[in-house]
Order: structure tokens, then sequence, then C-alpha cells
């Protein structure tokens, strides 16, 4: 297991961790820090111009752990359907741009505005959807990283909700284990599940091409923006990690909170310098 | 599949949905609407006393589809875990007292009070309890229902979270299957799982104690208290019953809506009247 206790060599930042600033002021905070890597969200990207943001990164020697996000697929029509499609691809050139170690799947629920209840259906069109996407993404060299979400999130945001489900579809897609496919472990939504250490041997090393860190609040208060800082909640972060790192994965841990309401309103500078922190005492 | 369109004989009101009135007021206005069965609360009953609910329960011909409830076995001292499973003996006798064809168990999940974050250990302590209080149970006949809470409540209600995790806790306890051990089936809590209709079959007619039923709300305002109605959000309800049945189940499907700020504030003879309505259309 890798001492974190020293410094923050494999500290990353998603972005949505301090959405208080462009993305221009994110890179050049992270740089006064020595933090070496981010994670910046497509729109955040698009705001300040992805050329700018590769220069700043260049500049900084700041590196990506990852791109947020592409998925997204199901659809209640079949221009929808392409559309989705399209949009990935869109997702890989930009992140290729930006020479990120994978494009992260959020994959989509239900096709919005439909009145759908079978989750079934939505999740052949997110293997469909990703099997469309798979070969362009392998002939540019952009590795794709599902993202199982909390089964809280099945309906709205992604029908993916366990590892063994995400691992089920890449050994669907990508037999060979080519590298090419692969998942994003976040603690926040899997740190539940009975079979999660199991399932993070299955992945290895070839699977395991992300990992996000966060804490589980008691109570929490809202569904989506109520994420807390690692050592704030009740997931056994360090025992997570063990089992990542055992299992091969040898990445950023990538803190990524969603916290409208605390965090999301404190200053840039605090919230950074406490990631900082609680990297070396609680991941 | 049964047909539920040309009555409501299958139909049981959880009492938690009709918290607007005390016990005995419940029982009374579901004898009115023919409505055959109930699953109260251990408080709602101690409220009306047992013997004036047992007595109400004759009277009206009205059965329990459940009692709840029993579990919360995890606990930071030794004393505390003995306190659970002496709670959990009274709340068997009650469940006897009153014709209960199950006493649900809602397990419990991290130690209350503790710095713990083990949720492994808590699951140990949550098999240990259920093991200390089969054998009472099943010398009154008691048949146990091991509930799969949502992965939301994995922290602070349930750290049993998926049917299959719940059937493999049945089957290191009662490897039988002597129907002394089962499960409550909640589509509230199960419905995301891409796993479900598999451990549905595997659970058969022995193992399928309870089936309960509300909607997923889209969004979801708050964790604990914003279920739906039956017809109102985004699960397939008719498609799991059918597989419930199809397994063996012949009970009753029981409505649990915890809803504070909606069907909590409105008059409860409309809640039950809807509950009458949507049972025939959308379970």
């Amino acid at each position: 297991m890798r001492d974190l206790s020293q410094d923050h060599r494999w500290l990353s930042i998603n972005t949505a961790t301090v959405r208080q600033w462009p993305l221009d002021r994110i890179i050049e905070e992270c740089g006064r820090r020595q933090i070496r890597a981010i994670s910046p969200w497509r729109d955040q990207v698009a705001a300040v111009g992805s050329a700018s943001v590769a220069r700043l990164l260049r500049d900084t020697g700041i590196v990506l752990s990852g791109y947020c996000r592409g998925g997204m697929f199901p659809a209640s029509t079949a221009l929808g359907r392409q559309q989705a499609i399209d949009d990935n691809r869109r997702a890989i050139d930009e992140a290729r741009e930006l020479n990120a170690p994978c494009l992260v799947l959020v994959v989509g629920g239900l096709p919005a505005g439909s009145a759908s209840k079978d989750i079934g259906a939505a999740r052949e069109q997110v293997r469909d959807g990703i099997a469309q996407i798979l070969d362009y993404a392998r002939s540019v060299h952009m590795p794709l990283a599902i993202e199982p979400l909390h089964p809280m999130y099945a309906a709205d945001r992604a029908c993916v909700n366990t590892l063994e489900q995400a691992l089920d579809l890449c050994d669907e897609l990508d037999p060979e284990k080519t590298g090419a496919l692969g998942v994003a472990v976040d603690v926040y939504h899997v740190w539940w599940d009975p079979k999660l250490k199991t399932q993070i041997d299955r992945a290895g090393r070839t699977r395991l091409l992300a990992f996000h860190v966060c804490d589980w609040l008691v109570p929490t208060r809202d569904l989506l923006n109520d994420r807390g800082m690692m050592g704030d909640g009740v997931i056994d972060i360090p025992t997570i990690r063990t089992w990542v790192e055992a299992a091969g994965y040898e990445g950023f841990n990538e803190v990524e909170i969603f916290s409208s309401e605390n965090w999301g309103r404190r200053d840039g500078g605090d919230v950074l310098d406490i990631c900082i922190e609680r990297h070396a005492s609680a991941v």
C-alpha cells in the first residue's frame, strides 16, 4: 500500500470539487499547491477553451487522471441515441486533445422525457452505445472507463449500478481485456457493496482505470449534492484503497465532491488545502 | 399472474402508510373498505395495546401480512447486542400474539454512536444476531423475513442491501430451507438490481415471505420519507410481481409508503382509497 502521508503526489482533483472557480483558475491554484493531476468536466473545458486548457496544463505540468464525461446513451428515439453516439465521439476527441488516460462514462438511466420504466431495455441501450463507440475509442487509444453509479441514481443518471455489472459489460464487449474498456471505481458509489473486494480483485490492473474518493455522510441530506470530504463520513476509504492497489492500480486518487451547500460555498483555496490534508490522513 | 383489477383481496396496508391515524382507527377504516390485511408497527401496537389490537383484528376479520419489525442487531458493546437479541425475542412474541405470518427484520447498519466504519463487522453481527434468535423463532413457528434495504440505507438502517446477500444469509443459517427464514422483497429497495429476477427465482416459494410495493420518484427529495404511490414513479411493479408470483409467492401485496411531506399530510381515507385504486391499476 502506498504511503500517502508524506506528500500528495497521488492526489488528483476532480474539478467539480471546486466549481467556485473557472477551470483556468483551478489549474493555476492546483499548480501552486503541487497538485499533479486534475479531472476536468467538458463544460468547464468549453468555457475556457480547450486550446487554452491544453496550454495551461503544459505550462503547469499538470496531467489528467480522467476526463468527465461520456455516456448518457439511452434515449427514447433512434435519433436521440445517434446524437448520444456522436456526442461521445466528440468527448473522445476532447479527451485525446488533453491527453486524458481515460474517458469516464456515466452511462445514463431511463430515457429522459419518456414514460419508460424498462430498466432492462435501458441497459441494453447502454451496452449497444458503448459497443458503437468502442472501436473508435480503441483506434485513437482512448480507454473508456464505465463508472458504476450508486443504485439511488439508477433512474436518472446511470443504470449500471454495481462493479460486478460494469465488469460483466467489460467482459462482454472487450473479452480480450485489451485495455480499451475498464471501470472507474468511486468509493461513494460502491462502498456498500458486499461483493466489492471480490469484484475489485476480478477487475485487476487492466480494468481499473480510475479511483475516486469522497465520503458518505450520515445523514445524507440530498441525493446528488451532499457528498462529504474524506474522513467526515462512514466509508473505510483506506481499506478500499488497499484492495484497489493490491489488484494492481497505480494511478491517482481523484477527489470528487459534489457538495453545493457546503464545500461548494467555501473558499476554493481552503477546499484544496483540506483535500491535500485529508488525502494524507483519510485516504 | 393474479388479476388484481377486479377486487383488492390481495391488498395489505403497511400501517406506516397512514400514520395520520392511531392503529385502532386504521383497522376500522381498513375494515370498512374490505381491506383484508395490514402490517402494523410495534410502536403503533403498543400505543393502542396488543390485546385491543388482537380483538379489533378478530372483530374485523383482518389478518396480518407481516409484523414490523425486528432486527437492528449491530451495537458497539456486547450489552447492546444482547439487548437487541432480547428485544427481538419480544418482537417475536408480539408477532405471535397477533398471528403474523412473519416478523420483518430490518437488520441495522453500522453500530450507532460508534466511530466504526467496518461494514464487514456489522454484517457479521447481523449474521450472529439472526443466528441467536432463529431457534426461538422456529420453536414458536414465527418465520423471520430478512428485508434487504436499498444501499442508500447501508450506513444507518440495514447493511443487508441486495436480495442476493439476504439469500446468502438464509442459506448459511437455514440451509435446509425449513421455512423459518426467508426474505421480504420491497420493490423500493430492489427495483434497480440487475440480478433481481435471478435472485427472486432463487428465493422461490419457501423464502419469499412478503412482497412490499410503493414507487421510486424522480426526483427523490429525501432519502427516507419521499416514497411514491404505485404508478407515480419509475418502478415497473407489475413485472416484478410477475416474477415473484412465478417463483411461487401467493401472499399479499403490502403497500408501504413513507412520505411525511405528501401522503402523510393527506386525509387518511383518501390515501386508503387511492391505495385500492392503484393496487388495481399499477401493481
